[in-house]
C-alpha cells in the first residue's frame, strides 16, 4: 500500500489550496475566492465551454490542467496579476514549489502532473491556450458580477486588462469577444475600470475595447 | 451569442456553490470546507486514484460527475450525513433544485448534466460507484487529518460510519481498506469516533472495523 499512501499524502497536502486567497470577490461580493474554488470553477467551464475553443481540444486534458494549475501556489502564494515586483520572482518560487509538492506523488504521477503544469505555463498547445483563456475569463466574470469592486480597489486600468489578456483570444476568439462586451466595456463606462488617457467618451471607449 | 449568454449565466449561478458549507473541517482545522472546494478535491482524486476502481472506468465521466454532483445544494442546502430528518426530504428538495439550476443551460447541456447527476445518485454504473466511493472517502480523510473534530462534535458512532459507507467497497475495495486502517480505526481507538456497545478493547474494535 506504499503507493496509495503516497497518493493520499498528496491528497492531504493539496487540501492547503483551500487557504490560498485570490483577489477576486465571488458573485455576492461577501468574500474573496480561494484557489480551490477557482480551480473547480475553471474545470466546470472546461466541461461546458469547450465548443468555443479556436482549435479542437482534449477536454479531459484541459480539465486536468486547470485542476492542478495553481497547486504551486500552496508554497509560492498567489501573485496578483498587476503586482509587477511579485511577478519578477514568480517563476522561480513556483518551480521550487512544483519540485516539493508534485514529488509527494509516486514518480510516474509526479512526472505526469509536472508535464501538465509546464504545458499550461508554456501555453503552446491547443489545450494550454484554451485553459489559459478560461483562467483569465473567470476572474473577469467574477469582477464584473461582483460590481467591479476588485478592479476599483486596485485602480486597474483598461489598458492593463487589454495588455494582460492579449492571449485569451489565441485560445478563444468567442469568449474574448463576449468578455469584452458583457464584462469589460460596461465597467469602463461606469468607471470601475480606469480609462486613463481615453477621456470619458463612450464612443472612444467602445472603439478602444473593440480593436 | 444567446447560447453562450445562457452558459455564462450558468457559470455565474454556480458561483454560489462556494457559499454552501459542509461539516468537514479542512486539514488545518481552521475552517469547514464548502461544496466547491470539496468538488475540486474529488476531481483531483478521480484524476489520480482511478487505478483503484474495482472496475474499468471513464475518468472524464467520473471527474465530470464529481464536479457537478453537489450543484443541487445551491438550492437544497447540504444535508449532513447523519441528519435523519433532513435526509427524508433530501431527494425532493434536490430534484426541484436540479430543475431550476440545470435548466439555465442550453437544452442539450441541461439534459447532459441532469443525466450525469441522476447517474451519480442512482449509483449503478462503474463510474457512479467509484465517484460515490471518492465522495465518502474524502470527508473521512479530512475528519481524520483534522484531528477527528467533526466526528466528535456530532457524536458519530463507528456503527453509523460503517453503515453509511457500505457502498464504498462496491466502488473501491482498496480505498475502503485504506480508509478503515489509516483513518477510521485510529480514531475509534482514540475515542473521536464513538464505539457504543463495543467497549474499549482495541482487539474488539479492530475485528469490528475489519469485518
Amino acid at each position: 500500500m506504499d503507493r496509495l499512501k503516497q497518493q493520499m499524502e498528496f491528497m492531504q497536502e493539496i487540501d492547503k489550496l483551500k487557504n490560498i486567497g485570490r483577489q477576486s470577490y465571488i458573485t455576492d461580493g461577501k468574500k474573496k475566492e480561494n484557489d480551490a474554488e477557482h480551480s473547480w470553477h475553471l474545470a466546470m467551464m472546461a466541461m461546458l465551454l469547450s465548443e468555443y475553443s479556436n482549435e479542437k481540444i482534449d477536454v479531459l486534458r484541459v480539465m486536468s490542467m486547470v485542476l492542478i494549475h495553481d497547486l504551486v501556489e500552496i508554497d509560492a502564494g498567489d501573485t496578483y496579476a498587476y503586482d509587477t515586483e511579485g511577478n519578477k520572482t514568480k517563476r522561480l518560487r513556483e518551480e521550487k514549489a512544483a519540485d516539493r509538492i508534485f514529488n509527494i506523488l509516486p514518480k510516474d504521477q509526479a512526472k505526469y502532473i509536472r508535464e501538465l503544469w509546464e504545458e499550461f505555463e508554456e501555453g503552446k498547445t491547443n489545450e494550454a491556450r484554451f485553459a489559459l483563456a478560461l483562467d483569465r475569463i473567470q476572474p473577469i466574470m467574477l469582477n464584473a458580477t461582483s460590481g467591479g469592486r476588485a478592479w476599483e480597489e486596485h485602480h486597474v486600468q483598461l489598458s492593463q486588462i487589454l495588455e494582460r489578456n492579449k492571449k485569451v483570444e489565441e485560445g478563444s476568439v468567442d469568449l474574448w469577444k463576449f468578455a469584452k462586451e458583457a464584462y469589460i466595456e460596461p465597467n469602463v463606462l461606469n468607471g470601475k475600470i480606469g480609462s486613463n488617457g481615453l477621456g470619458v467618451s463612450a464612443h472612444k471607449i467602445k472603439r478602444y475595447v473593440k480593436d
